[in-house]
């Protein structure tokens, strides 16, 4: 008896994706740009048939497909499979996905916000492999996290646990997006780095940053050639995120902490002023020998946060 | 066939306890001052001494004990029934409290710290029932939290989930008794009450608050006379600790959250002050609905939390 097969389905603001994996591992994956639909109904339509290429190209029979798993961007209903509105699909307001994917696909249909799926997939396949509490981050314009909780998923009363980005650090700092002072997310995230050394550009007109808008993807690409104005909005970022991080810790007890997208990207000088912000900012009986990693999955993880959802 | 007994113990820096309860309620209890023995062995030894008093007054026989349940100022080892150096306790390093009470009462016996067991207690008996994932936030000397997590105690790795009252709220704000600084506990325990109202007090030597050391209960009972020092001391305490509270919900989506001691005193004014914080610094859509409220087991709160580790 062979492995089961598993679909997986991941719907972003920029592409979306449908892939076939067996046994854990991804045997083929497809993309396309989201904007080529009119919508979400195109979309989902679009998506589902990708899946039916993939399975009649392959030869699998609908009955060695165990299941669909699909990772979209928060706030989302796993219970009731609605996608609600999430900042990066505009237009997705309630969205049934799960009743579309189930209709057109005839196969069950689980949904979970990207920042629970990837968690769910850094803890079976990744870098959380072995452990039963750990918080994956993902730290790029928004800083999201997933729970692993007791070897679970934990989710929360409305789906909404791990809104850590929103958790506030600093009282009467910086305006978030979200509406609030001084959340993690304003001051850690990869816009907020940006933000930072624009800021501090313009009081350095000779800098390479000075004199233009500046992302975080920006900032790491300097800091990574040797601006030392890059350096210093990444590693005062670094440090705030080492406080979000910490605060997770006091809180869960952690076993480990896995990092996503621009703690990738920034290298070990961003990483070990987090790891170092994180010591002086929780106890040693509480933090001494939890890791704080990057991701394992790497470019790939969005793909294996949907089918993860169909993984024991 | 009558409902089960439990024994319960209580250990406290102050006073000792132990209760016979009977299906949740407790028939009756005694206490003693800890400092009356000698040390750590003698207390346990008359803490066993007192519950096999209970027993026989009561003719319980014991195979009619399903179990021994014991709350204890942490840090402890529930897994293996330790004692590990409370602050509360001094002299208590290392001790095997599950093993000799198990040998003294041939009893099994289950052991858990006291912000845990209240946790557990009140979700079973008081302010929690029904509910799935709470906090428990106990206000005193110091702060500490019980997590129950989709229906069950949440411990972390090793047992020291919940040290909530140590997350940094105020990054370089003034130094905790834990050595770091912005703590929660250094922003909204009751000796942070205390010590701020001294400050204030001392440019204002007229208040009722001059010149002398202040506890927070100093304080709570100066601002219940009308003391505007010590109301507002209180009510920059209720702010911080809504912050606190406010990130417990971003990170977990609990469903209520309940608090203890200094908060069960301060009266309606301060837990109100603790509410609009929260609304303040927690999105609608987490905190929408959920109710901060004092604990429900009142002064027997402690009696509850032991036997409630016996409780399905």
């Amino acid at each position: 008896m062979s492995a089961p097969h598993i679909i997986g389905i991941d719907i972003g603001g920029t592409k979306c994706a449908a892939c076939l994996a067996r046994g854990g591992q991804i045997v083929r994956r497809e993309d396309f740009p989201t904007a080529d639909e009119p919508g979400p109904d195109a979309v989902l339509r679009r998506l589902a048939a990708t899946a039916e290429g993939l399975l009649s190209r392959h030869r699998v029979p609908r009955e060695r497909v165990i299941g669909v798993g699909v990772s979209c961007g928060g706030p989302l209903d796993p219970e009731e499979g609605l996608i609600l509105s999430p900042p990066n699909l505009p237009g997705w307001d309630g969205v049934p996905a799960r009743r579309i994917l189930e209709q057109a696909l005839s196969l069950p249909v689980r949904i979970e916000n990207d920042a629970n799926a990837t968690a769910v997939a850094e803890w079976r396949l990744g870098a959380g492999r072995g452990f039963r509490s750990l918080a994956f981050l993902t730290v790029g314009t928004g800083i999201g996290a997933g729970l692993i909780l007791d070897g679970k998923l934990y989710r929360g009363k409305a789906g909404l646990a791990g809104e850590v980005g929103h958790s506030t650090i600093l009282p009467d700092g910086p305006l978030c997006r979200c509406g609030k002072r001084g959340c993690l997310e304003a001051l850690a995230s990869g816009s907020s780095i940006g933000r930072r050394a624009q800021a501090a550009a313009k009081e350095h007109p000779d800098s390479i940053l000075a004199g233009r808008e500046l992302t975080g993807r920006d900032v790491v690409e300097a800091a990574r050639a040797g601006d030392a104005l890059a350096r210093e909005a990444l590693l005062e970022s670094a440090r705030y995120l080492g406080i979000g991080i910490a605060n997770l810790l006091q809180i869960l007890d952690l076993e480990r902490v896995i990092l996503g997208t621009i703690a990738v990207h920034a290298g070990e000088e961003y990483l070990d002023a987090v790891r170092t912000s994180v010591r002086e900012h929780c106890w040693p009986s509480i933090c001494d020998g939890v890791e704080v990693v990057p991701c394992g999955l790497g470019d790939s993880a969005q793909d294996y946060a949907a089918i993860s959802l169909w993984l024991e």
